[in-house]
């Protein structure tokens, strides 16, 4: 028994699980970089509060939440939006709109730790600031599936809806907005009952309730025909109808743009953060059981943050889950990469294979050097258990000749070779 | 007054800052695949007192600690390398030595905000872990330098030092090691006196407190004439010469080797931490009053932690501090990039120019596309604001004939162009 191991939910990632998850951090990042997403660091450590407000009951509950040493209330970052949001209301309203930001980093929720949900997460962060249009939500909506064909992704698929739908029947009905709220949250959960029993509480009519019965059957993957049957549903509510025209414009534009999304609507789909007020999505692929990232439509937050009213629209991906799903489909192979090991004959030597190494490093080819003292036939064993590809024995004869000795360890073959010549040989691979 | 802020001590980084930080990080990275050293990942948050061994009185005190909801002790890290033996002695223990490590990330303390101190920091971390030879501690002295030199800094230089010097002299005037630690402590904070007071009330001979004294003053970036000088001061400390020696043998192979560090010897300097059993270090640039950087050696750590004896040495770099350093110097222009906008005529275009803008960034050209639904003419001044160097403009009538508008923003000129032509003349820029 180790006398320490990491803490509860949290995790350690080894090399080979930590390469894959920087490739798709760093994919991430190209992307933001083509979608002209710029990039912003925000703290992992923010006020409770913030994080709070309009997260929604599930997160608050799940916060990582505790007073600091000055007795502050404040809590690990469980999602980025609210820290943008804040960044945009305190210190970019003077930026010309629409602004675009990317992030990406750890999160954390204080939660059961269970198969595919960590206390310690990662998550790539798009933003697009400052407009209303269903352009805006197409872009965010194409940059997903962008970023999931980058990685090699198959048959994956968005899970699409629109919270003006629900909420526009509740509104018309007078339902005020915590019992909006709640009812979203059980629907988050699939909790419809529950959610219909508090609707009926809030004194909805009858036919209200036939309505949204109705529009939580509402899905399926023909696009165009569930958005008919939706709006045949709730034509009685304007708002509802608004909604699902909003969200037909921005799946028109997309599949008009040309990407190829395959997409399930549901009418009655839910998130469970309080900020959205527009379409809602999250991509799956079918090896994982969650979801794999998650976005939406929040028009009000950055206000309630302190800043002018400004639309918005965001997507997050989960990295990690990411990773798992590339593994699950077997993606992304690991290319076999070449490994130089430079091995000083004697003590007399260290500081010339060190040259070398630097010499090497400095046109940019990987080096790694022997430091453990050992003799040249330990130092090849060695270097056969790491997979070394080539090793450059450096010994005083040949180097004052200007040379050294190459080894080639899988066919096991050894030649003298001028320095020059060398780098050479190396760079050509 | 914004409803909300970053908390105390806590900082936003914009997207220029972001940038320079990014760009550091990804330098740092670069250097670790150069020098073969494989990126893990580690929490950030980790158990108290795994955090607390042996990372001495001022850490400790300055630890982000909290009860977690759980009742769990647990703090923010605060440094890396306690990470990183808990996972060699955990989970790689039968990997072949040496093992070399790299990781990147927010470290966090709870201190008084300050100049060049916040709550929350950035550092890139580089272990080397199996070896106990002086090639080693070189390795990772050059490698700094290198990370140096690869963001342009000038005039950096090195205060190096070996614990064992100040170490051996206590030892053997039969100081126990809790006293050791205090007055390590003291110098590290350069309170020469107290320690000193320390060491008498230890009861060490008054042969003892010259030979400290002396050792203090000690300095100089002569190298071979300072350490000559602390080995005759020493002389009578079987201990503090071996730490002398074994500090020429790794200065010897650092020059030997071609690299040109310019270095301070301090034979008393002590870095804060106490799992220093060596060679310790910090590299300094003339703008910054603080180090940007410290590292050394730690071979009884990963034994503590859990796993069998095992040497090792290692460094991290603030990414903060660098990127100030960088700033101080002028050293990384921004370079003046190539912005496209992709702006369509009316509503009817607005899919075409997503899909166009999905073409160009299929074949890596950065695109922005209007989203806000601006008329061309306004949206040729917001472009103008956001400093972008070609527009596209996507019309019916050209598109009929596969072209469309481009704009050269600074020259004010525009000219219809084929689809085909566009997407050369763009890469070709």
């Amino acid at each position: 028994m180790p006398k320490f191991s990491a803490i509860r939910g949290m995790r350690d990632f080894l090399p080979n699980e930590a390469e894959t998850m920087k490739y798709v951090e760093q994919v991430a990042r190209e992307l933001a970089h083509l979608y002209c997403y710029e990039e912003v660091i925000t703290p992992v450590v923010e006020s409770y509060d913030l994080l709070a407000a309009k997260s929604g009951e599930e997160i608050r509950k799940r916060m990582y939440a505790f007073d600091d040493l000055g007795g502050r209330r404040v809590a690990l970052r469980p999602e980025f939006t609210a820290s943008i949001a804040r960044l945009i209301a305190t210190k970019m309203m003077n930026e010309p709109k629409p602004i675009r930001l990317y992030c990406c980093g750890s999160l954390y929720r204080y939660d059961e730790p269970q198969y595919l949900r960590y206390r310690e997460f990662w998550q790539s962060n798009y933003e697009l600031i400052g407009s209303s249009k269903p352009e805006a939500d197409a872009e965010i909506l194409i940059l997903t599936n962008d970023l999931m064909k980058r990685l090699e992704l198959r048959n994956y698929w968005f899970k699409v809806g629109h919270v003006g739908i629900i909420r526009g029947i509740l509104s018309q009905e007078g339902v005020a907005e915590e019992q909006q709220n709640q009812i979203m949250q059980l629907l988050d959960s699939k909790r419809w009952d529950e959610a219909l029993t508090v609707a009926q509480e809030s004194g909805i009519s009858q036919i209200a309730t036939t309505t949204l019965k109705k529009i939580l059957e509402t899905r399926g993957k023909d696009v165009s025909k569930v958005l008919k049957e939706a709006k045949s549903v709730v034509s009685d509510y304007d708002g509802a109808v608004a909604a699902v025209e909003n969200l037909r414009s921005i799946l028109n534009l997309v599949k008009e743009s040309g990407a190829t999304l395959e997409i399930l609507i549901e009418a009655g789909f839910a998130r469970g953060l309080e900020y959205y007020t527009g379409m809602v999505f999250q991509p799956y692929v079918p090896e994982l059981e969650r979801e794999v990232g998650g976005g939406g439509r929040y028009d009000k937050l950055i206000e309630l943050f302190g800043g002018e009213s400004t639309p918005a629209v965001g997507v997050a991906h989960g990295i990690d889950r990411l990773v798992l799903a590339t593994k699950r489909q077997k993606v992304l192979t690991t290319i076999g990469r070449e490994r130089v090991m430079v091995i000083p004959i004697g003590e007399e030597m260290r500081a010339k294979a060190m040259e070398l190494s630097w010499m090497l490093r400095n046109v940019n080819i990987p080096v790694e050097v022997e430091v453990v003292g050992r003799t040249v036939s330990k130092a090849l064993q060695d270097a056969d258990r790491r997979n070394v590809t080539h090793t450059i024995i450096v010994g005083p004869e040949e180097l004052r000749e200007g040379k050294v000795v190459l080894r080639d360890m899988k066919k096991r073959e050894q030649k003298t070779i001028e320095i020059i010549t060398l780098v050479d040989f190396l760079k050509r691979r």
